[in-house]
């Protein structure tokens, strides 16, 4: 097992691996994890001999431009109690790339994004392009586990939503339209803002994972932990999410796939979602058994919103 | 103005400028076309002397691979009347690459997606970084414009719904948490599976384009105009749109904002919702005004959803 890491060094990106002892040795030939993944080659084969502290690098996210970051919605056991209706498969959404940030980077929060909260999940890396796949060969397809601090605007949320007469299709009456009363939200702004993903700091590599369906998650914020729980309470397992979105969209090597908040409060704090970060300083620790911890600080930026409506 | 088309020919990917009579002249130096845009050359200087037929081409999406695609929910005002609550701002989901296809490219239909529809937007290419751009001073950082078919499974969006008690903070009571009735559905794979968006055929750059609040759009569907519309009836003007999303993501050179679908019906057809891909042939042929027409087949594909459960 490796655990892969992309950092700033001496003004230039580089990949590297993180060791034991806390060192980063720097891999030739690579300086995109992506590339490294599309290739296929075993890592271990470039490591060089320069070895640097992890207190020199700048980390970025291990994958720096992911061509997409889907994220399962609701995927807690703990949650279903509160579930009036609900999809019997996974439900995801998307985050953009432009809203990630490494390791030890800040989340940025303005006053009015409204109430904004961290989110602790297990993601997965595609290793090889995966369309159409079953979920019993899914793990074949895997290149590795990261940590993602799925950021998310709860305030944006509430205020994105539409109730409505969506328009149907009349099937019994070609030409006429059914009006049915409906709800729709939209996530792109409440979890993709900038610095809303946290990323890494590592990608721990497949063969270190032998059960993603058994880790420990932990969340802290501010030294309290808020969160404690294991992605073996996730409803769906990793290989029947990546099985099911792949019968849709293909996954591409780098992809990355978020699997669900593991949000179980610890007996001291109630819930994540009073880790308000308009209230509640930072920073936000998330730790995997087996990857790492991915600890971010927060930063409140005092700037109103701009002159968007024209005169 | 230049009219410009990423294309496949003789093997390899190529920037080319399609011409008044339907050729195309290929560019140098640039395969990619955000690294065109990225570089802030301009287009003209790069012409080759190759010219080659329109048809002889493999048109791809004008940018292969943007870093996201923004598109704006419910921004024509024929649907005004319809809203119970809506936000009072622009509100936005996204889009994977990976969903996208080039003019010609077939729109595959699965029988366990539910019903398909098109739905003709205008799309916004950014041409320079934007973060808190207001909005007089939005459309200098407009590349161009071109056509996306927003194609959408509102068979899949009735059934990636929540309805559930949502937790709140208790502002009045630290440690207590409100429970709120609310609804949540998520746009990932409605909006996102493969093939759901067509974009082309060409970005016409934006000194073109003076006004792309002023543009007719007409959508057909088997021969058959099921929508008339024009820019004019949208909520949110474009430069609104770049504006208030740049308050929250950064947006970069090449990222696509399509602003909302032109919905109107024609007078012959009642709605673009009766054009389900699923009994109703294409072609899907969307035009818009100073652009061009982005023309793209449908095709059934009678296979069943894979295993995605674990025994």
């Amino acid at each position: 097992m490796m655990k892969l890491a992309s950092v700033r060094y001496g003004s230039r990106d580089r990949l590297g691996v993180l060791k034991d002892d806390g060192a980063i040795t720097l891999l030739d030939a690579f300086d995109s994890m992506r590339d490294l993944i599309r290739s296929g080659e075993d890592p271990s084969r470039f490591e060089s001999r320069t070895t640097v502290p992890a207190c020199e690098v700048d980390w970025r996210p291990p994958i720096r431009h992911p061509g997409k970051i889907c994220c399962v919605a609701m995927n807690n056991s703990a949650s279903n109690a509160r579930k009036i209706s609900a999809p019997d498969h996974p439900a995801y959404f998307l985050k953009p790339s432009s809203c990630l940030v490494g390791h030890r980077h800040p989340i940025r929060v303005r006053p009015y994004y409204g109430s904004v909260h961290p989110e602790p999940e297990l993601a997965v890396v595609i290793g090889r392009r995966m369309k159409d796949v079953d979920a019993a060969d899914a793990p074949g397809y895997v290149f590795g586990y990261t940590i993602m601090n799925d950021v998310t605007g709860n305030g944006m949320r509430a205020e994105d939503m539409f109730h409505y007469w969506a328009l149907y299709a009349n099937p019994a009456r070609p030409g006429e339209l059914l009006r049915r009363e409906q709800h729709l939200s939209y996530a792109a702004r409440y979890k993709g803002t900038d610095t809303f993903g946290c990323l890494g700091p590592v990608i721990a590599t497949a063969d270190g994972i032998p059960d993603p369906d058994d880790l420990d998650v932990t969340c802290r914020v501010g030294g309290e932990t808020i969160a404690e729980d294991s992605t073996r309470y996730y409803n769906y397992k990793v290989a029947e999410i990546l099985s099911f979105l792949s019968q849709f969209q293909t996954l591409e090597p780098g992809d990355i796939v978020s699997c669900g908040t593991a949000f179980r409060p610890s007996e001291k704090r109630t819930s994540i979602h009073h880790a308000n970060f308009q209230s509640v300083g930072g920073p936000v620790e998330v730790t995997i058994a087996g990857i790492g911890t991915l600890v971010n600080p927060v930063e409140i930026e005092e700037r109103p919103i701009g002159k968007w409506r024209l005169p």
